[in-house]
Formats: structure tokens, C-alpha cells, sequence
């Protein structure tokens, strides 16, 4: 006999504020896991998970990696479960926060903000993903609290790295295959469509992400002695990425487009109530820009685009220095669309760069991120239990969306494990994810811990 | 009846080993004018050369600026001297130190070194300008101590902020024009020919000097969420930044060359032993590169230029973070020939700028430095005067040069107190100047203080 959902979600009524304490909590801790000067950060969330499993009856460890530490936990469910053994993958790591200064409470000092819809929750991490990761682990909690179970056999993976491109992920997966693999993978981070109706993604953009370092003269040079007769590290770094798009707003990386395909999902885009002044508005944006003759929607969803994520070189400081420096660096990341193999575009990368290096200049490329670009099934069970769920929630059926980020797990689950992931994320477009200022809703939070506890009562009727 | 050059030659033989201890204990002082943290040691620089500049009897005052002091300081000479009075002009400013752990000793601790050369003390500022302005303060001090007196008038100006542009220079000048008028300005921040072979400049480029701040988006967005869909400033920076060069190396800022002339000087330098592979194997370079049909000397000394000197924007920590910043920003300086004027090359990069600004993008722009090339005479008695110092002491005839740098205070004295200056220097091309482990060669101090109290001897005589 299943076990009964309504006094779960009774409990989780009853129980919101040390719900609310307890992802709190978690905010406090300031696991940039990009950052090695923050290592033992990050490993205190990690434990602090480690610690929160097991106090809900998951067998739980801390593994190692090269990089930051996994978090594995295994329950076994009711005896003779019959439904789907359920992953959940979430990640621990956040964002670096700088600048800093644009911050109005202190990231790692979770604030509540209350504005016209209700509370939220403001700090580094707040949705991305730590805020998004409790409102899972919550619902295991609330069913764990009443029943002392789960209603399906559950096992949870979460990573330190994924902010800075999941560098252990694919080893570690390779190396625990057996131990990892489930039915089908849910994951939380992602977002709705408004505050009022959910979505699910099934289409995630891939990413290739290097750190460029242009070489010229052996040494930071006078511009005054040698301006006009050597090259300028920062001229030509300029020159050369200031060709990565043409008139139209194309990426002229040779062979970029060679596998990009029109989609049969961005022409169901087309018909959702998309409001695109108020997604720029989220900007600061008024005119819609980027390659030509393509929509909104289609530009960060279903179009692969090449961006400078940071630049630097020579002389920063206030006042002037009139240096001709040695070298110049940048960070660029592609987002990638279905077809479009990352090695490939990397490859393509280092062409158009060679082909654009004067005399005694050269480059170096770091790697710190390769994945492709995903499409989950439009239809699945899982799939009709999450819309199930959801329609539960928001008294209105989930939209079926795009997104233009990349969640380099969902795809290597995929590919090494065989599994598919559901994307059911409760973030909202304003909520500031990688800004300064970064939120939650509380309604969304709430609304999303309601979510999984149904998505695992759904998952158990599957049977 | 004049007073006697040998004994004075003399005394500087005998006294290496205390003038020695004075340019290092300046050099200890870590002056960076540019960086207002370091405002009190900067200060503390001037107060030095107060200090030094009255014990060698000179009337000598610190004078405040919306900047960093001036020092002042006059000496009347003999009475009834008949010789020209002189206005000694240098800056005790220094470069900032970055990057820091390139330095083989620290910036501020003054290293002797010995090579097959000799010995070199390396330090930031050993030779610009803090180890110059002591070849002429050491003379002025040989003459002082031996004598009692200089052999002519003489009046000290120097100021803390060159390396920053030097914008208090010019209220100043206009504030204090009868006190610090003079016949003539001797000026040692230049360089010798090769260490044999003294050089004195008749031509010095002139400088627009910038800062430019793109803003785009209101706030540094996530490039999963917006990457595609509004212009990053980065890529618009590099897009506009890379266009400043054609293919033939020249400035495509509109008018940059409507007033640049072929100068005879460039004929005569034509003809000079200059060896450009030793020139360019000083930046570790091997193939001369730059505006088309140009020499290495061209390019370096009559023909103006366009170099950025810094830049910085989005995320440039360790790892990875895919941001779309709000702003990117540059230090951008053109390198001035005769007769362009600053304004105008400013004008035209503010249109070369705006002509390829995307919509919703915009450009702040600050100027950190504004002067034109100047051009010496190439026949005047003081400049006779100064060959024959140089002559006597190297036992060869100077060679007569062009400059690539700027040294503003030269132009703002020609413009504003009508007077030219006799650019004597005792630098060397492999000196670092503005590099980490900037040095000056003991020899070349030693040989700057023969000259220096060889020139006041020739001065005096020319009654």
C-alpha cells in the first residue's frame, strides 16, 4: 500500500520556517567552488549536505575528486517498491559575487526581503542551485518526517564544480557508473515560465569555454620607445575577437553553422506568450539585437552565439600607464545548439585564431568547459508525471521550453549513465542568477518543495 | 672672475660613494604618483628633494596642487653673473610596479648589480626620472660645496605627476610664470645614443591619453539567459578597439593624419648607425612590424600611433564564469608628431567611437593626458653648450635625435613660458624604463654628473 501524500504536504505546511533556516543555512556558506581560496568553503557545504542526508536516512558519502568533493546518497525506499528509482542531481558550488559593491545585503548573509509578491530570499546561492537543491531535498525531508520513507528508492549526486564547467563530473561518473545509474534523473535548475506557471525544459544550450593568453614582446614595453613597431598585445587581441561576429550578427568561427539545423521545437517557441520587452527589460534593454532575422527566443534558446565573458591586460590601475604589456588575455564561451560537437567548435576556434596571429604573437587555450548541447524526450512517463505535479502546484499545466544555459550533467548523465533528466526549476527570469543581488521567491520556493513532494508520489504510481 | 671647473670635476670623482647613497635613498621612496594610496610617499619625495635642494643652499619651497606637490627652488648664482639663468626641470614621480613578480629584487630596496658593463643599481624609478634628476642635483651640489656657488642662476622645478600626464602642470606654470621664467630649461629624461655615445633630442612625440567606459546592459547578466540577445559590451569593445588599425598598420581615426607632415629630421636620422634587430631584441622581437613603408625609426619617432595600454571587463578570477558585464573598459593613447593637435585626435576618436556604437551601448571617456610634439631648435648657443659638455666628457660628439615618448612639461614650458629645453639624458634603451627591473647603468649616472657640471661651466661662459 503506497504511502499517503496529503499528511506530507500538511507537514510541509507546518513546517516552513525551519525549512526556511535550514536552506539558510546552507547560503551561509561561501562555496565558490571556482575560487581555491574558498576550498574549505566549499568542502563545509559539502559536508553540510553530507550531514542533512544522513539525517533523513540516506546512506551517505563524501567522495574525492580531483577537484571539489561529490556528495552521493543512497535510500532505498519502501521494501518491494515498485516504482522508478529516482537521481536526483543538484549542484553545491556558486557563482564568484564580485563586484561586489553592487550588492545591497552581504551575499553570504541570506536576507528576506519582502516586496509586493510576498517574501524572498536574497544571497549568493539563493536559487542557483543551492535554493533549487533544498526544495528536493525538503520534499525528501517532509516524506522521510512522516513516514519515516520514501515512496520510491532515491539516490542523490551533487557537485562542487558546476559553475566552473564540471571538470571531475565525466571521470567520476565513468568511475561510478553502477552505483549511479537510476531510471530517470530530476533535476532543479532551471526556471518557470512566470511566477504564475511552471515549466519543464527539454532543450539546454551546450558550451565551450577557454581562456585565451595572447604572447608578444618578452616584456612589458614603454609605448613611448616602442609604440608603432612592435605588436600591442591588447591591439591584436582586440583585433582578432572584434572579427568573432560578422555584419549580421553571425559567428564567423570556421564550420560554426556546419551543424546547426532548424528545429522543430523553436517553431512551437513561437506560439508561447513570450513578452520580449520584459525579458530585455530585465537588461536594461530596449532594442532586441543579435543575429539577424532570428527572434528572442530563438537567439538564447535555439541559436548557437559566441561571447567575451572577462578581458584583461596591461595596466588597469587608476591614472595612466603608457605600457605596451607582454600579453592579454580573454575568457569566451560559445553556447552551443543540438549537433554542434564542442570539439569540433574548438577546433574551429583555434583556426580562426591562427588565421588572424601576427608575426610573433601566439596563443595559448585553456579549456574549462566542453559539453554539447541537449534534447530531452517530449514525451515519457517521467514527463507526464512531473506535468502532473506541476499542474497539481500552479492549478495550471506546465509549458514545455528552451533554455539558453547549459547544465553540463544533464548531458554527460545521458551519455554515460543512459538516463534522462527532468527539468523542473522553480528560478524566475528576474531573479538575478550570477548578479549581484541574487534571489529567490519565497513562493517559489515553496511552491517548488510542493512539487516534488507530489513528483514522488506521481513517480511511485508509475509502478 | 669664474669659478673653476676642475676642482669640481674633482670633488665629483672623490664623492661617488655619497652621491651614490642619495640617488638610493630617493629611490627607497616608493613614489607612485598615479595611485592615491601612495599619496603620503609620494609626498614624501618631494619633501626629500626640499630638503636636499637647501642644503645646497638653494631657496627652495613645496607647493601645493589639486595633485601632488611641486617642489620649487631658486639660487642666484654669483652676483653680477653674466650667464643665462637656468630652470632645471624633472619629475619624482615614479611608474607603478605591476607586475610585481616579475621584479628580480623589490621595486623600492635599491639593487647594485654588477655586469660586464659595470655595476647598475636596479630599483623603480633608477633611471626615470628620480636617477636623472640626481645627475644634475649631484652636479649642482659638486659646484656647491667646492665653490660656495653655482657659476650661473639657477632655479628647480619638479614635478609628481608626469607619469600620470601631469595635469596640474599647466595651472601651475600659468599661476607661477614670473617665478619660474628662465633663458633656458635643461631637462635630463631622455636617452643616450648606446652607452658610448651621448644623444641630445630635438623631437619628442606628444600624447592623447584615455579612458573608455562602455556600458550596455543596466547589470552583468548570465550569458545562458541573455548571450545572443543583447550586446555585451566585451565583444562591442573589441569589435570598436579592433578597428583603430587598417591592414597597413595605419589609424583609421577620422583626421588622425591631416597634419602630419614628412619631416627633414626623419631625412637625417635616415642616416644614423641604428641598429634595429639590437632595438627590437631589447622587447624580444624579431620581425619589425607597424605602419606600412615605414622604418623602425619612423615608426618610433615621427610617425604618431594608436596603442591601448590597458583593458579589463567581465569575470578575470581563476576558473570559469559565464557573465555578460554590464561595462568593459580601456586605456587607450595616440602618440603625437608635429602639428597635430591633441584636441582635434581627441575629436576624431570620439567620432571613430560613436560611428560603430551599437544601439543601447555608450561610451564614457576620460582624458588622463593631452599634448602635442614639440621640435627644438637645432642651432641655438645653449644647445652648442651642451654638445661641447657632452663632447668633453664622452670624447665624441652627441648625436642629435627624435624621441617615441612625451614629456609634456617641455611643450608647456615652450608654450607657456617661451622658453626651449636641452633634452640631455643619460637613459638607456635596455633600461626597463617603466618595466619591472628597471635599472640605471653607474656609468651613465657618473657620466650624467660630468656633464651636467660640464654644462654649467659652458653656460656660464656665454656671459
Amino acid at each position: 500500500m503506497p504511502l499517503l501524500l496529503e499528511p506530507v504536504l500538511a507537514h510541509l505546511d507546518a513546517n516552513r520556517a525551519p525549512a526556511i533556516e535550514r536552506w539558510k543555512e546552507l547560503l551561509r556558506i561561501p562555496s565558490i567552488g571556482t575560487d581555491p581560496t574558498r576550498n574549505a568553503d566549499t568542502r563545509r557545504a559539502a559536508e553540510w549536505l553530507v550531514s542533512n542526508l544522513r539525517s533523513i536516512g540516506f546512506d551517505t558519502s563524501l567522495r574525492e575528486t580531483a577537484g571539489q568533493p561529490m556528495v552521493v546518497g543512497h535510500h532505498p525506499g519502501p521494501d518491494g517498491a515498485a516504482g522508478p528509482h529516482v537521481l536526483y542531481y543538484g549542484h553545491y558550488d556558486v557563482q564568484p559575487v564580485e563586484p561586489l559593491e553592487l550588492w545591497l545585503s552581504p551575499p553570504f548573509e541570506p536576507t528576506m526581503v519582502t516586496t509586493e509578491r510576498g517574501p524572498r530570499l536574497v544571497a549568493r546561492g539563493a536559487v542557483d542551485d543551492k535554493g533549487q537543491v533544498m526544495t528536493w531535498l525538503e520534499a525528501l525531508r517532509a516524506w522521510h518526517e512522516v513516514h519515516g520513507n520514501l515512496p520510491v528508492r532515491v539516490s542523490v549526486f551533487l557537485e562542487g564544480e558546476e559553475e566552473s564547467g564540471s571538470p571531475s563530473l565525466v571521470p567520476f561518473l565513468e568511475a561510478n557508473r553502477d552505483e549511479l545509474r537510476a531510471d530517470v534523473c530530476v533535476v532543479s535548475d532551471t526556471g518557470m515560465w512566470d511566477i504564475d506557471t511552471p515549466a519543464i525544459a527539454t532543450m539546454l544550450r551546450g558550451l565551450v569555454y577557454v581562456e585565451l593568453t595572447l604572447s608578444g614582446p618578452a616584456r612589458d614595453l614603454h609605448s613611448g620607445m616602442y609604440g608603432g613597431a612592435v605588436p600591442n598585445p591588447l591591439n591584436v587581441l582586440t583585433r582578432v575577437l572584434g572579427q568573432l561576429h560578422d555584419g549580421e550578427g553571425r559567428v564567423r568561427i570556421p564550420g560554426f553553422y556546419d551543424q546547426v539545423r532548424e528545429l522543430e521545437e523553436a517553431r512551437q517557441w513561437a506560439a508561447l506568450p513570450f513578452d520580449e520587452a520584459a525579458f530585455l527589460a530585465g537588461a536594461g534593454i530596449k532594442v532586441p539585437q543579435g543575429e539577424a532575422g532570428r527572434s528572442t527566443l530563438e537567439r538564447t534558446w535555439s541559436r548557437p552565439t559566441c561571447d567575451i565573458n572577462g578581458i584583461w591586460g596591461g595596466y588597469t590601475g587608476p591614472g595612466s600607464k603608457t605600457v605596451i604589456p607582454a600579453k592579454a588575455s580573454a575568457k569566451l564561451s560559445c553556447r552551443l545548439v543540438p549537433d554542434q560537437d564542442p570539439e569540433r567548435i574548438l577546433a574551429g576556434l583555434r583556426e580562426f585564431l591562427k588565421a588572424r596571429t601576427p608575426a610573433e604573437c601566439h596563443w595559448e587555450i585553456a579549456t574549462h568547459g566542453l559539453s554539447p548541447a541537449i534534447r530531452l524526450p517530449a514525451d515519457s512517463p517521467y514527463l507526464e508525471a512531473a506535468k502532473r505535479a506541476l499542474e497539481a502546484v500552479f492549478d495550471r499545466p506546465p509549458l514545455m521550453i528552451g533554455m539558453g544555459g547549459s547544465i553540463p550533467a544533464v548531458e554527460a548523465i545521458k551519455r554515460l549513465l543512459g538516463m534522462d533528466s527532468l527539468l523542473v526549476g522553480f528560478g524566475l527570469e528576474d531573479d538575478l542568477v550570477h548578479s549581484p543581488n541574487e534571489k529567490f521567491e519565497v513562493r517559489c520556493f515553496e511552491a517548488g518543495m510542493r512539487t516534488h513532494t507530489r513528483l514522488l508520489a506521481e513517480l511511485a504510481k508509475l509502478g
